[in-house]
């Protein structure tokens, strides 16, 4: 299944793109540097990269958070500032957690702290995460302070996510209810908020804002299963991930937890191989890979990404908002499960 | 010179300490357990330790903060959201600053990421950020928003800062100018935004926010310098640090810079010796330690603070505030410069 990038997420890098780099070139030079790399702005020795080059993210939180201004019926323009918000608290994410994942790839390059060093790599995703409430705070509404309590409580919940991630790789006792909860938190909360954000920072009807974040939250599971799925079946080439990059650091993801959780047999051996602290040859991880989908793991998750789907299409047929900005947050959520990458 | 404790700050721990332990309940158990543990709250496996146990921190920052709000008329505990937030982001900057100086003991104790990897250290900073604009914005006043700002200035200066500290380690050209800025982003920001944050919070006059932004800012620098001196001449079981740490990790510290910039004998001498990469013996850093001292970097650095101190209580007597509120922010400044730890 091949999926195309929904117009909405092209506009939405479009719009957002610029007051990002409004935004990064306040940094002091040391920490611009490695904010503008990991961005995919600039290279590693500060030259700036145009537009694609830098393998820049997807844009998606943003084009949540555009359409959930729209939403509440404003020109999306007054969308950009909780769009900046939320794309720069991902991307704080992404730069602390490729350093505790020990990842060295990210879109296709090296990742910052790989080049910058972990210090580096640190402060550049402290000012982000700072950047992120400057943004809201300095595009000042009566609401902006509730915008901003929405964001930081989605960091809270990011960073609890990651955090039981973290733990759930020195257990072997992990429960699905624990992992959905730690996807809940490390993926669901910030995409929930992305979908809310717009309609709070423009002081929208509650309703619309709850409606919207519970559509958030179900495709940020549906995301992070998909993401799961791709982490272990998916081609390198197009993830810009190194292959087996999940299995290989031992991640209790959710296939790999449902595997394990269902008792069968090939669950045994995958708990098994897992258990080993030896260093996996490629052959283990193709192993570990056909006995979570000989668990059911595979299985589980993809029927979990479409029950998490079709929850959030109930979701946006409940809640009121225009018909076309429910047809693009459709598209948007259809992208998400079937993406390659 | 042995100094004494001003009695404002003991009381700013005793409002100060519950309110940040209310906050630290909040987070998830993998994150609180590393937070507890820094804050001087709980022992590594989370049992809770009685005051003073934990070697807790010295409280300067939030009792300048409770200062700042008596400056503008108002009950100190009017000041409590912003002492707590001022005191959480110095906190968020310990935990990754230990990280990035590989730094193993802080008041005494083994620092967070030793105990805990280097992972739950980052995601307890992050936390602790986060909850820092919480604590403000749970406290909703009209004039919020600017308290807010005002702290994430300070946050990104503090960034500023500690990037540069880390980039001096790889230049041997770092002049005291330079040398100056990075202290004042990496200190003096956080206790300039401490004594004027109160006022901030609390809608009072903006001459007075200034004045006291001056007065922190001056008492910053003094503090850096003090600490630096400290950092090369302090006795480690006074100040919790192992001794000469700052030179084994050939940090361009303010004596240090200025003994450099002198061209001196001794100078040269210590330019050779921390050019030399290898990792230096007992003997070396206490060479380093005289040369610094022969080349008047010592000399320059307390030089340097008295003047700093004398210019912050100028900003003070400048500043309309009541005689007695002058008088603690005087014997805070009076503890900071002649303390030993």
């Amino acid at each position: 299944m091949t999926a195309t990038m929904p117009a909405g997420v092209t506009a939405a890098r479009d719009l957002v793109g610029p007051a990002i780099a409004t935004l990064v070139d306040r940094l002091s030079p040391e920490v611009r540097i490695v904010a503008a790399y990991h961005l995919g702005l600039a290279d590693a020795d500060g030259r700036p990269l145009g537009p694609g080059q830098g393998g820049s993210g997807k844009a998606l939180r943003p084009a949540l958070a555009l359409l959930s201004a729209r939403a509440a019926g404003v020109a999306p323009e007054r969308g950009v500032a909780p769009a900046v918000a939320v794309e720069l608290v991902h991307n704080f994410s992404l730069l602390h957690d490729d350093i505790m994942d020990a990842d060295t790839e990210r879109r296709h390059r090296p990742t910052a702290w790989t080049v910058f060093g972990i210090g580096a790599a640190i402060l550049a995703g402290d000012a982000l995460l700072a950047l992120a409430q400057d943004a809201l705070l300095e595009d000042l509404a009566p609401q902006s302070p509730w915008a901003v309590r929405c964001l930081s409580a989605a960091v809270q919940r990011l960073i609890a996510g990651q955090a039981a991630d973290l733990a759930f790789e020195r257990r072997d006792d992990v429960t699905v209810a624990e992992c959905l909860e730690m996807a809940g938190g490390k993926t669901a909360a910030l995409m929930a908020c992305a979908c809310s954000i717009g309609v709070i920072h423009v002081g929208g009807p509650a309703e619309l804002a709850m409606g919207l974040a519970a559509f958030g939250s179900h495709i940020g599971l549906a995301f992070q299963l998909t993401d799961d799925l791709l982490g272990i079946w998916g081609a390198p080439e197009v993830t810009g991930k190194p292959v087996h990059s999940d299995l290989r650091a031992r991640k209790k993801s959710l296939p790999v937890v449902a595997a394990l959780a269902t008792g069968s047999e090939p669950g045994r051996e995958l708990g098994e191989l897992m258990a080993d602290h030896r260093s996996p040859s490629e052959q283990d991880l193709l192993r570990a890979a056909r006995l979570i989908e000989e668990a059911g793991g595979r299985q589980w998750a993809e029927s979990e990404a479409d029950t998490h789907m079709s929850l959030a299409v109930r979701c946006l047929a409940e809640t009121d908002m225009p018909d076309d900005v429910r047809a693009e947050f459709t598209a948007i959520a259809n992208f998400i499960t079937s993406r390659q990458c």
